[in-house]
């Protein structure tokens, strides 16, 4: 395993973001590049779901994974050790999200002209990251059993923004009390457009129908 | 039970947080009432937590909670169902966190006269919670067995930050892989002077530990 290679992203210094991250989009569209946001609470198990699904999708493409953390490379390191794939980690000096301008100092990092398919792991936090268009062509979010069901009612923006909801850990929905189909409805009542997967990212379960997903979403971008 | 008080907080108007933050400290010490701040990531069981806690404590003190969310009041529905004590929830427009100013606006709306301890149950988000001074004389963290030990690696500030860290669902710790001593290790570098006890919030399980800190935290801070 090569040694992690870690940058500092600061926030960015252009004024509107949303300008940039369009701009950052078209030119990932051009490159033919295909960058995934992935958004979660902290331990809702971003990490190990990548790893399971990378090692799915990783004969298929050729992937890359920005890991952004405060502090720490530990999940960069894992997911370089678990999948093999490029990984490097990205330094938030503290801030508790990513813009475009952030994730285009990573993107330069990971040099990601010959990859494509590119997931950026946010910082674990319902709240900031949804606020901010980071260019990604596909947002996704991972809430875990644990949390609760509430979850969607408490953190309306989060639910919002994102295509695709994973449901993790459901392995151990015997032990907590999540009532799985309330928290799909309202989901589906802050966000009607959203697709909803169940998985247990620690034993596998569903982590193809995933897959599939992506398979899908990868395909009708580049024919769009 | 009566029916929920909600209050919509925003950011404060002042530029010096901290200054704020200690007039509201002395304020409130002169006024004899003893004031919590209570971070963790969504879903940790800060409700659960304080419903187990204040059941035991509310013979002895007269309390009130404050519970902070971006959008619906499930929870201060749920402290006031359980517990009995009075109960308000704040809306925070938005926002990550809560400061002083916000604070403060939420006591006003509490009348906070004739209480003895008002916990103030802030945005689940273990990382900008911690930037701001919300003016309480403790600050105390949950961190959750599902969320996995490396969290105190992951968001340095919250962990260096509070006098007390709860670590919470500890009846699951047989379905995750947590290394407890590991944990307990990575927070006393993170903060040596924490101290860090586990319980489980949901059966009880070691909830009269919390209760007895609290005890001696609030006489030694009535006694100076």
């Amino acid at each position: 395993m090569d040694e992690i290679k870690t940058i500092v992203v600061n926030r960015s210094a252009y004024a509107d973001n949303d300008l940039e991250a369009d701009a950052l989009r078209s030119y990932l569209k051009e490159k033919g590049t295909f960058l995934v946001n992935l958004m979660s609470s902290p331990g809702a198990g971003k990490t190990t779901t990548l790893t399971s699904l990378i090692n799915i999708l990783k004969k298929e493409y050729r992937i890359g994974v920005m890991e952004a953390d405060i502090d720490s490379d530990v999940d960069a390191i894992s997911i370089a050790k678990n999948t093999g794939v490029k990984s490097i980690q990205l330094h938030t000096s503290g801030m508790c999200h990513l813009d475009a301008g952030m994730t285009k100092d990573g993107l330069d990092g990971i040099k990601f002209e010959d990859l494509d398919l590119i997931f950026l792991e946010n910082v674990g936090n319902l709240v900031c990251p949804a606020e901010f268009d980071t260019g990604a062509s596909l947002d996704i979010m991972i809430l875990s059993i644990p949390e609760g069901d509430d979850k969607p009612l408490k953190y309306p923006l989060v639910f919002e923004k994102c295509d695709l909801v994973i449901i993790n850990k459901i392995d151990t929905i015997e032990y907590f009390n999540f009532d799985f189909e309330k928290c799909k409805k309202t989901i589906l009542m802050r966000n009607p457009n959203a697709t909803i997967i169940p998985i247990s990212a620690k034993t596998g379960e569903n982590v193809n129908e995933v897959a599939k997903y992506f398979r899908n979403k990868i395909k009708s971008w580049k024919e769009n």
